[in-house]
């Protein structure tokens, strides 16, 4: 068996690209780097690589990272501006024994010595939001972020390595240097070829508290199918945080076992998923959450996916 | 009850203060906060704080980290370089609900907005300590690193309330924007008031690979003694790693519950504790490993305490 499941109808170029390595016999650290790539690389995905929306500076820091499910290394970068893929670069990282999670300016000259080629991954589109989001702020008082739509995916290959990896550049408008789960291994991403991968989207700062990714690998690991394991731990996670802080932020999650079953929670509206595996050609699923905190889900119909591209690539009206 | 337990010989006069606000009905937050600093201002420690040892470059970079246990806030900062008290910038930070995880440039520019004051954190010292691994390396191959002794504690209070934080310079010679598991949550320390907490110490690379500190907490939670918790994860993690990789680095834990009841287990030789309780004064212990993981602690004699210090303060010899 071999699939991929990632977070975000925008995965799903990516991961049809990916699965067509894994059909050949590819493994999945290739097939799931080459997917994050795609993404990174389409400039109207405004919050993951190329196109991604800039900090209050009007820098664009992306982060990323890679884990091996074999060896459990891990590679992350976390502020790092101007390289087209950082998925690549945390990947290369994830190789060394030391230093494998860099940051900032420490990041960008690993990257360079490795022969990353540099790229100004702030886009004419991303200014327009900035310049756009900067007027909404002055006229209202700041409301919370939007945006945070991180790619996070894991993938199984047919010999049953599996990995995870995900990219970002953040919340929008976030304050220079600011990391969010997505470079934090346990938080953003976690995978174990033993047992399988999660991967996280949503508000950082609070998927962090809860160590969402490794807990869902963990339940897994006890014997839970994945589907059981993220609506668990989304449950858990989101009670936690409304009983001791009275709000929780988004949290949405994905999982796949070393079987290719695979599971999504969320406790937002909206949430959608792109999974492909052996016995299932590329889908784009719209996630739904009952009150109980199960989670269904339907195949997107041809109009959403329309109307979704539609949206992405519209004018921006300053 | 209340109580603190700290990683290393080091942590105990820190410890100590701590606990004297403990002892008065002080908050968790305040006393664990106190303790760290202690640590982060004693110049002959070179591996947290003021005195802490450069990267590459010659520069100190810090990480320290701050969790709340009641509303698992996390504070943390990496790679930030010339603040005294990087532990009291993650505290302030944790106060945030986004943004409460700042790295490099941007950690500082939080630090210097919120009135913390620079310092030159690089002391003639370290710079000897430099000079001379300069030398050593070039005369023999890299050997691997040493002197990642970060300072990690838990902390309970008499109202009930839990804390961990962490603060290092980090690995020794380490990369610019190296990040370890020091700031990372999960990894590097976890605190529960529901629960209990626990940090680490060791090859933050590795530590970071089994979210060690968030599996402590957890099998607190299913009702193991922290004593047992802490063995059974390092014992588990040190398996995996040899299993998997050939090797696994430094790995070395501590934790207490909400009863003040505390525990510690390591894969390596050497590794010395600090603990106070309501219960137990101010205590230095040393701990053994055994062949079967199990973890045997007993006080640090006179003598070794007396050398300990010779050591830490005698002249570097370039």
């Amino acid at each position: 068996m071999w699939g991929m499941i990632a977070t975000w109808r925008m995965a799903v170029e990516g991961v049809t690209k990916g699965c067509e390595m894994l059909k050949e016999g590819g493994n999945a650290g290739d097939a799931i780097e080459t997917a994050v790539r795609e993404v990174e690389d389409f400039p109207y995905y405004k919050s993951v690589g190329y196109g991604g929306l800039p900090n209050e500076e009007m820098e664009v820091e992306l982060d990323a990272a890679f884990m091996d499910g074999d060896t459990l290394d891990v590679g992350a970068v976390a502020a790092i501006k101007d390289y087209a893929n950082p998925v690549s670069i945390a990947r290369r990282l994830s190789h060394e024994k030391v230093n494998s999670m860099l940051v900032a300016e420490g990041a960008e000259k690993f990257a360079h010595k490795e022969g990353f080629e540099r790229k100004n991954m702030l886009t004419d589109r991303a200014k327009a939001h900035y310049r756009k989001r900067v007027k909404e702020i002055k006229q209202q008082e700041l409301k919370p972020y939007s945006g945070h739509d991180t790619v996070g995916m894991v993938c199984l290959d047919a010999h049953g390595k599996m990995t995870a990896a995900t990219s970002t550049s953040g919340l929008f408008m976030k304050k220079k240097g600011r990391v969010g789960d997505s470079p934090i291994v346990g938080s953003g991403f976690y995978a174990d070829s033993k047992v399988g991968g999660a991967s996280a989207t949503g508000l950082g700062e609070d998927l962090m508290k809860g160590c969402i990714s490794y807990e869902i690998v963990r339940l897994m690991k006890e014997g839970m199918h994945p589907q059981a394991a993220c609506e668990l731990a989304v449950t858990r996670l989101d009670q936690e945080l409304k009983e001791r802080r009275g709000v929780a932020g988004d949290l949405s999650l994905i999982a796949m076992n070393t079987k290719g079953e695979w599971g999504v929670a969320t406790n937002i509206e909206g949430f959608s998923i792109a999974v492909e595996t052996e016995e299932l050609e590329p889908t784009v699923y719209l996630v739904t959450r009952q009150e109980d905190g199960h989670c269904t889900f339907e195949v997107a119909s041809q109009e959403w996916m329309e109307n979704y591209m539609k949206t992405r690539m519209a004018p921006i009206e300053e």
